[in-house]
């Protein structure tokens, strides 16, 4: 069983996840990527997943066969169970549960070489409606707080499997970068009676140096304050707290927006590996006025090192404003 | 002028380090290492690199010259700039000041195939030492509020350079990381009047399974709660905030037991990158009850993909009671 286990200083929970153990000598070498032809995700190879939870299929297709346009699954290695009660307990002073959660994979598409930036606008609206769909259904399951959807394109970003297709995982707790936004986003919103995002929002769009792209109710921009170069963030002008009480004709439109943003990335960087990660309210907080749902996208282009670690303070060479003009610019 | 930038909502800090600016077609090949020839840190190359603030010399051997055990010099490009007034700003609802701070490099020795695993313990503590001559003379420019000294080793894990170095940057602000443990430690020692690290040194010292190796005054443990596969801690068993308090006796203690653990990690994790991290007290605060340095290290091992960036949750699958059994059966 994973377990959760908290630092007693700084109070960051971390995931000891025991399904997924190696010795130290298997550190010795990178892990391989499957090739085409073995690749579980691959139309044909459905047998080689857990079973399918959702999947995009025409009238008549029946689960786990060829057919669908995409598939959500367990994570056949999940870094949280999805069986069990926590069992908050101690050992002297530091503190431990069992590490229960959801850790599922949505594949993007049934061919091998797809991406998101490839996919048509209609079949990345139907992946962004399955984000949706499991978020709503995961908050039905009292045990968890929060869902994360995320994903790791490209070895270098942390990608085990090349075949297009991203994450959720459910936690018990919410996490600590996502406490961090809420919290400051309450502060904001206790001294101004606004939502902070929709303020970045209405000043970005106005100023328009870190504004990438707007469309269909949705703005891509470099952030202010970047951790990483070209970090970009796409939010809806509109405030709304979840993710996943979005209407079908919103993601939709997301659909139209996020792909443009990633082919002109993928022009402007020469198809970089990237992370996603969205931030949507907490399962049991969905209606907060003081947080404003957002997807950040980071380009993974710089190695993370030991300054960043020691201090949480990031070095980035591209100033935004710079990193906004040179994708604003790219029309394809 | 790099420029510190903070983010309106969590209120972390970046550096905008426009020394370094690259533009989006750099980002598409990775930054070539200088090999031994042409090094800036080899001896012999002394004109390279900007004129030593420190260095390790026998008796009648001039500055910036070969002879030298160690040196200590500026960055050539470097994150932050030493001149100047931090003149902070608003832009909208946003916060700037300018990139004013020190950022310098500890060259561990002159010879490019050197690493700390292979140094003599006293050109070890030699280097410790430097530490603490920098620190102590940072602590005298009011400007900075801390100094962080850290170590890329190998590519993998941030070294732009082959050749043995560590580097110190000193900021005008506490780095969030920092911040989050003086935090936790004073809250800790305000509800028992005891120092959090102290109590995690004594129950480890007494459990034993997270503890790797113990000498001189100094032990190096696997953390309860580690984010990534073997990060160890080493901390003095004696309370004390501030490295640079420390006697040279106890820094001569603390290389003995540094290059053990460090060899220890090469044959058991077979050479890994690495980063480490000196947490010593703010320049400021030095005498605090609550707050105990350490020095944190990270084999770099692993990729830190989307869930850890999203969630500030980290996936580690080797637990820490393994790492510290591997390393500590290890006796080389």
């Amino acid at each position: 069983m994973p377990e959760l286990r908290k630092d007693p200083i700084v109070g960051r929970w971390v995931i000891i996840s025991t399904e997924r153990a190696r010795r130290p000598s298997d550190f010795a070498t990178e892990p391989v990527r499957a090739t085409g032809g073995d690749c579980p995700f691959c139309s044909g190879n459905e047998a080689k997943t857990p079973p399918e939870i959702l999947a995009g299929r025409p009238p008549g297709s029946g689960p786990n066969q060829p057919g669908w346009s995409y598939r959500v699954v367990s994570n056949m290695f999940p870094a949280l169970r999805i069986e069990g009660e926590l069992d908050p307990s101690g050992e002297g002073l530091f503190d431990r549960m069992n590490g229960v959660g959801a850790h599922e994979v949505v594949i993007e598409a049934p061919d091998h070489r797809a991406t998101l930036a490839t996919l048509s606008t209609d079949a990345l609206a139907d992946v962004l409606l399955a984000f949706r769909e499991r978020l709503l259904d995961l908050r039905k399951d009292p045990r968890f707080e929060y869902a994360l959807v995320f994903k790791n394109h490209g070895e270098a970003a942390g990608a085990s499997l090349e075949h297009p297709h991203s994450q959720l995982i459910a936690t018990p707790i919410i996490p600590v970068m996502v406490a961090e936004e809420l919290a400051g986003s309450a502060r904001y919103y206790a001294m101004k009676e606004r939502c902070v995002w929709c303020d970045i929002v209405r000043q970005e769009r106005r100023e328009g140096r870190r504004r990438i792209v707007e469309a269909n109710g949705f703005v891509a921009l470099a952030p202010f304050a970047p951790r990483f170069p070209f970090e970009t963030w796409i939010l809806p002008v509109a405030h709304g707290a979840a993710y996943e009480d979005s209407g079908v004709d919103q993601l939709r439109g997301l659909a139209g927006l996020l792909g443009d943003f990633l082919r002109r990335m993928n022009r402007v960087l020469g198809d970089p590996p990237f992370n996603f990660m969205l931030h949507t309210a907490p399962l049991r907080e969905t209606q907060l006025d003081s947080f404003h749902w957002h997807l950040e996208i980071i380009p993974k282009l710089t190695r993370v090192a030991g300054f960043e670690w020691g201090s949480g303070f990031f070095i980035n060479s591209v100033p935004p404003e710079d990193a906004a003009e040179a994708l604003r610019a790219d029309a394809g």
